[in-house]
């Protein structure tokens, strides 16, 4: 008998068909003997027809307000999914993020959690229940409902897993698992049966939409084994675990891109010691995750400093950078939503060379433009065109193999 | 400077449009050099869409469950509400029942406040700011979210308006104040200007929808003057308040009719000491609301007990009877849903005869059969089928002089 930490997205909970479905699975897990913890996400739409409830009234919501609107969402699944297991005759109880004693720190709209009191779960659970957590919220220390912005659901499973000391922790979800690339992209993409830990942080934060990266460093500091599996049918998924020796003969395990991502330039800024450093400490400062940044060459004592963030993030950039701009003796500051981030992700580029190169020399053959490059141990990424990032997917995936399973997988 | 509670009920946040004219009220009240706090139902249909939601999965949902579901309305109401008022440059902040320091006890879907702490609304109000808090919730003991029913937002004013001993306590909604009679019923239904605690009372319990009854008896027995008027309009409405003798010169203050009760006849009941104690202390422990009972005579130590609940209590109410039917020997028991009740309240009846007389007269010159009969000092109810319920407030309203305003008045 184990416990279970089990997660289902918006998508396996998107109409009532689904959440029976969701609850029949939940209640066959259970009956085969497992204590069962379900972390569900909003319905289907919710979230995104209360952003537009909002924008309609404020176009700069607050973020406050934004996520005492938004956590209600979770709340509604929690109860309807405790009432259709009700229906069914299993013992259930739904609880709301500051219910199951989720605490996170004070930044609203994209809150991290900082502790977990599991008491009042461990009740539930001891009497035979399944407990329903509301995904995506907690209690800040000034006891403000905040949530852990978009997929935070999958991080509230992983650490509840991790503080419940939970054998696995099971993300449902709309896809069976972690693929070579987006399949909606690659028509050749195929099914990972496992990933590390580092090769996944790198794949959920370039925009394979799978997991969460928030979730996945929590996975790795506890040391949680997690599945990333289909919420509508039963076969396995694939397992996010330590890397093993194994991993590395694959030197490319998977491509990536991230749309939702923009380009801001400031034109001209003073090239002096401390004006680089001073932009990032305000745009840190504001909690705005500054991802690639490239700064030219000085031309009479001037340069251009050119940064991405997330798309979600640029009103509050555009406002900390406009503040900015004079003291900095900038020219102007032009922006480009255009543009998308493609990645190559593989532990085995630690042992072996050449890869960028290759990854380069593929994209200029192909006509497409490469205007940013960042890379890591284990991963390269590029920013060009929007328009082009599809392209160069699927490019990436026939160079690097990926069409074909590998010979210790075949 | 005032401190001014104001409730905005469902139909007057209904849409984005409505959100703005009582944001726009709010405003404008706080600009007077008022402190505001502003209580809020969920907008529009909310409740009725979650409750079918909820129809969907489990027909008979668990009263908990349904409290954590339908608690998410007001927390989306409050929040696009805080919103609005930023857009318009308002200082605002939302806070659910349980963060407005609302303490109910522990029965789901219809649990009464028991206790306010009201610091942490305090310390916002000292800031300048607009509170805006959900109607209709509060914590249970156990640290439940509960609801205290349907039009639970009224109460939720008027406890907050005694508990911040609030200058008043307006109650904004889709008519302009109290009515002789429900004006879509009766045509020539007048406004009143004043009515005593006691009347709006028996009123409210009684099916006149503007006011829930357990909020005129918070006002009554915390002396907070209530005002009802039109949240569409600016003109006066109608003021709940003390009785004063003046009050006593109209016999007949209202008509009112209750078309959601239902009656339960248990037919040929064991007619001993003790049997319709024991039926009614069981319902009393489920909480249900027991309002009318008539007990037959005694044919051959058998008698019929009917009783009227009203409907959402209906499935209860089975269950209950349904389990005592062999103990008291009862032959079966039948339900009638097609019932209304029609009552005349006014502070005058004290010290006029007749008037019960008169109503029955003339409803059986109208052919309208009575089934049942409950009198108070300052009321006269009956039951009669609920196809007859409209006819019956027509002449009423007439016979009782409702028509004309009252001479003192004119």
């Amino acid at each position: 008998m184990s416990l279970l930490v089990q997660k289902y997205g918006g998508t396996s909970v998107a109409d009532v068909a689904c959440m029976k479905c969701v609850a029949q699975n939940v209640y066959e897990t259970q009956k085969k003997g497992h204590s069962v913890v379900v972390v569900v996400s909003a319905m289907g739409k919710t979230t995104d027809n209360l952003v537009v409830l909002a924008k309609e009234v404020n176009p700069r919501p607050d973020n406050r307000e934004m996520d005492m609107l938004l956590a209600s969402g979770e709340q509604i699944s929690v109860a309807v999914l405790a009432m259709t297991l009700h229906a069914m005759g299993a013992e259930a109880v739904s609880m709301t993020g500051p219910q199951a004693g989720i605490f996170t720190d004070h930044v609203h709209a994209k809150a991290k959690i900082v502790d977990i009191k599991p008491e009042r779960i461990f009740r539930h659970l001891d009497k035979a229940r399944i407990v329903i957590v509301a995904g995506f919220q907690g209690l800040t220390p000034s006891q403000e409902i905040a949530t852990l912005g978009r997929g935070g659901s999958d991080t509230t499973a992983v650490a509840l897993a991790a503080a419940l000391k939970a054998d696995r922790c099971q993300i449902f979800t709309d896809v069976d698992g972690i693929y070579t690339a987006d399949p909606r992209v690659v028509k050749k993409a195929r099914r990972l049966d496992e990933i590390s830990y580092d090769e996944m942080l790198e794949l959920a934060s370039l925009g394979a939409k799978v997991l969460q990266s928030r979730a996945v460093e929590f996975a790795k500091k506890y040391n949680v084994m997690l599945e990333v599996l289909s919420s509508f049918h039963s076969k396995p998924g694939t397992l996010v675990r330590e890397e093993v020796t194994d991993m590395e003969k694959i030197v490319v395990r998977g491509v990536a891109a991230d749309k939702d991502q923009a380009k801001i330039t400031l034109q001209s800024v003073l090239d002096q010691p401390g004006v680089a450093a001073n932009l990032f400490k305000e745009l840190a400062a504001a909690n705005i995750n500054v991802d690639m940044i490239v700064q030219n060459v000085s031309q009479e004592g001037h340069t251009d400093i050119s940064f991405t963030v997330p798309v979600n993030d640029l009103n509050q950039t555009k406002d900390v950078v406009e503040k900015l701009l004079a003291s900095v003796d900038a020219r102007g500051m032009h922006i480009d939503e255009s543009i998308a981030k493609v990645s190559i992700v593989g532990v085995g580029m630690k042992s072996h060379s050449g890869v960028a190169y290759r990854m380069f020399k593929t994209l200029a053959e192909n006509s497409i433009n490469i205007e940013m490059i960042s890379t890591s141990e284990i991963k390269i990424s590029v920013v060009i065109q929007e328009c082009q990032a599809d392209e160069a997917v699927q490019i990436l995936h026939t160079v690097f193999e990926l069409d074909q399973a590998p010979a210790e997988e075949a």
